[in-house]
């Protein structure tokens, strides 16, 4: 039984990483820390943990988090990089669920976020937490830089191709349109957020420019090992009237090698042993509805002319896209079977 | 044309008043204004109102208003009592969808409200805009209290048989079980009300005491002309995950004459000529969806035994409970057709 | 580990009942019927089970079914009547989700139900599944009849005071307001069920008469060892655009001695030892999305005034309401942990 | 004053038209016809409408249907067709809501909706409705097949660049990713269509192929004057879980001159004169919600790289996609002002 600890477990990701965290069999959250909440019972602010657990948030006390076996970030992004120098080398592992460690490319993270990193050295040292493409650095690493929720759906679903030994696609040609559910933008008082300003609407956003934007570069580039090739990846994110859930619609032009082989198997055998990622038969449609709460990614591929693959990538953007691709990080860096915690079944209807 | 100004344009009262308006061929809107927007396009914040005006939100100033014919108040509570006295000196008349002219009771309007009203006097002579219950003095009204949305399902539910000359109901027994849509709470950025905490869930609210229970008391008493048999009414408001739309659903017992009284004949002959109250078969169940957009409210009864009697009262809580029924009370006010701007039929599906 | 089957998986008490049974650890799907979808898998329907089960529909055989420890009916009315018998002499128990075994007074069911009941004897002796409150004969029982979902929140939500050393409650005054999402109804091709008339509206309906009317008389009566009280009981439920949840709003009238208990103290100790029955603080309000996908009901009291009891009454209509109770039944049956499969936390937001 | 007809109202676009027309100040609906529904008001099947017509079903009957001015064709694919010769002959004009006059090609017409065309020569002579593009020829036509909703998203969203005097986009790199409410798929009792099957849902539909993808090619073919460059379009729609409101988001490859012009410029030349075209500001991002019930189509155009186009396409679907288009059409016909009933403002929130 390992000792977490969670620092700012007011949002969304947070109380998922509650939800999933309380039924771990080797896991136990030891501390909870809130910078607004402290004192606070965590079951009177989410009333879905009453009768589960009794923990009360705290104020962040790094000489008790280095107590932890690993502790997590679910806090807004820049927190993570000021804690986790003193935590690993108290021998406290880090996983951020923010985007601290998500970029190497430093240029490209003070850009997005308007920051400096604060540790540079560190960042250098952490993996990038995509579970079933990074799965032997994650068990060596001590921090780990868990991946935005739409990125998660582009590198799942192109990873198969961008690996192949031959050029399949044509990098330049990507179009993502993606779409999510507003529990996406977080737990924050902002007028866009509310419920009468979603409901029954469908827009684009972030057209100009989304964070997850040079995330998906820079990840495409480490899958592929190609550079200077996705720079024009189109990226389209929209909002969906719906809680959770995520689905990338994702294009690509195929070479003429990738004419001719077989995609579906080629995608059936490379998560052949994954238990997260389905890759659904040929024809299919992946509903978001059918990995609610679950910790899965279902594929479909289409080809509606030769030369032409469309990827259908959905996940339930809190889960496999945020907190449970998290929980199945540390169980991947503690040893523990990787689907501990992890094995509920999506909610539906 | 008369002309009108609009204090507070940025809730949905506000955008509501629009909408209606700008199709009003007896009315122009001259003056919008808001503390925070001055300068900026209200088509520009709505942007359904794209294409259909170029007003612009301005800071408010007294003398421009003075120049109108008359002037709504979209405001937080408290705001019209500071300006309603120069404006009806000035021969501008005001309709406030705020409290501040709902409650003739100081003592009741300060608990509720937390402040000291304003102009005690003007109070006396403003008039509460229930426009089928009090048509006469709306039309010499020089300032209206545009009623709550809540109140305004109730007292058209029950002002048959309060106003009946025997007494029909025990009025110690009301119990109204209320629900509305969550653009009842207006347009704040408040956590409570963001996407993700109110869609697929259903809850009460206010249970402890809600604001509209003091109005619903006083008018009650108003209607019937009974006082003192009012004040343990019921009222427990609830949430539902739409954007429009409220239903009462409200118990009374009956009394021997009541119950020997051929209510659906009662009601029908009550609301005869009545264009926005619409009273349904014996058997019905009024939906809100029906009344989408539309000024107008729907009544269904139901004796489930023959003391007991159940009214459905629907309505859309901006239009009939807000903004649709101040435009109603304007057009009586100025000897309008009393449904000029507001024959629009409900959206369904 | 015993052997379960399931007929008629192909609504949603069938898919929830999958879901929760394929994470027991004690109990095995073996045999899942239906009359239409015999040789389909079932992943193949409720793509939330892909990866989790390759159970496929079979015709049902009662040979077959007589080898399982139990059976459970995800049927329409009147089917589990027609195989009990047999099931229950080959030893195999049986656990109806549908109404077969929930009224005693044959009567009523086939008024309700507009059939004649199969097994009038085995009726007699099956019990009736709410288990907090019939626990020790559901460990005798060879047939279980499900409680219905709104009974359900009626029951345990009256518990405590119809049980009572004194009468606390004048029986006769009982009105419950009740709401459930559309789930409720079914997985049925009904135009009054499709997406566009029910989003984004609200309304009542059986308002001339519902279903769970009789059980809840019986139910009331059952529990408080009193006849010829209820029958006046108001039953109105409403629709609520929501997949999941159930809240009942229920009014009563306190007696002098129920004036002067305390309530919510009678409450909490009545519910002190039940894991899924939660007496939320006074003051509080139940919201459904707290329960969603978790086997639990949630209660809070209010008194608005000296005399009146209102209680909030709240579960997810599938789980406590039908699936997760009807699991809870059979771990009392088998005598297994009584949270066995059943302690998933709600999925918030 | 003209005399209208109504063939097939008792689907979504039915009662559209009749929340239209009936507001209309020189058109009179006369009849309204239903195969099934014969004798039913109109407002008992349509609550919203109850109070504003006492219209009832009635058989269809040719001979009444003759005399009307116009008669609009609300019902599945090839009925209009039946019908349509025998009315122009006796001077009624036709407009089909359905597919019968979209197809010129036949072959297409019978692939997609399996059924041999039953007027070709009549065919010929119709009009495709696309207001905008198509107004000269609406003006003469006796037989109008209104567009699919999908088209007119993309028709009007690629108009400008298609009808440039240069070719500035790439014909065959265009993508349609497209997104709908659930009342595009109409009002018909099956599982797919249910509430809880489509509510916190998102997924792709029709990924193999779409009718109204025969229907795009065709027009983009006729806008752009060019043959044999269009068959790849790639069109996916998604269903979104809402009942009104569709999106097309549209990339395009800009060749050269594409990439020297300036689009925003373009377009807005392009539609400076119509009413019910918005293309907003550079940088805008278009809400389904701000045409909720309005007869508008909204687009905004983005560059990410000097090749790239994409562009944002907002309608109603059952208004500017379906029944508002028609009534559009028949003012074009008939002379009156064109947006006359079609003034409304969308319904936000």
């Amino acid at each position: 039984m390992i000792s977490v600890g969670i620092v700012g477990g007011t949002g969304y990701t947070g109380v998922e990483l509650l939800r999933i965290l309380l039924r771990h069999t080797q896991a136990q959250v030891q501390v909870l820390t809130s910078r607004t909440e402290a004192g606070k019972r965590v079951a009177d602010m989410f009333p879905n943990l009453r009768g589960h657990t009794d923990l009360e948030f705290s104020d962040l006390d790094i000489d008790v988090l280095k107590q932890c076996d690993v502790v997590f970030f679910a806090t807004p992004h820049g927190v993570a990089m000021q804690h986790a120098q003193a935590l690993t080398e108290a021998n406290t592992k880090v996983i951020d669920l923010a985007a601290d460690f998500r970029l190497q490319n430093l240029e490209q993270f003070e850009k997005w976020y308007g920051m400096q990193h604060a540790c540079p050295e560190l960042l250098k040292d952490s993996v990038y937490g995509l579970s079933e493409l990074n799965r032997d650095k994650i068990k060596q690493a001590n921090v780990i830089g868990n991946p935005g929720c739409y990125p998660t759906t582009v590198q799942l679903g192109l990873a198969p191709v961008l690996k192949a030994a031959q050029d399949l696609i044509k990098p330049e040609s990507i179009i993502i349109d993606a779409k999510s559910g507003v529990s996406g933008a977080g737990r924050k008082a902002s007028l866009g957020m509310i419920y009468s300003e979603n409901a029954d609407n469908f827009k684009a956003y972030g057209v100009a420019g989304h964070r997850h934007h040079p995330e998906i570069v820079e990840a495409l580039e480490n899958i592929s090992g190609k550079t200077g090739v996705f720079e024009h990846v189109i990226f389209i994110p929209h909002l969906v009237p719906m809680i959770r859930g995520m689905l990338s619609t994702i294009y690509v032009d195929l070479t003429e090698a990738g004419a001719q082989t077989d995609l579906q198997a080629l995608y059936e055998q490379f998560y052949a042993n994954e238990p997260f990622v389905d890759v659904m038969p040929a024809g299919s449609s992946p509903e978001t509805r059918s990995v609610r709460g679950a910790n899965q990614l279902r594929i479909a591929l289409h080809k509606p002319h030769p030369n032409k693959l469309i990827v259908l990538s959905a996940q339930d953007n809190l889960v496999k896209g945020a907190a449970g691709q998290a929980v199945q990080n540390m169980n991947i860096m503690f040893g523990f079977a990787e689907d501990e915690g992890l094995a509920g079944i999506g909610l539906l209807p």
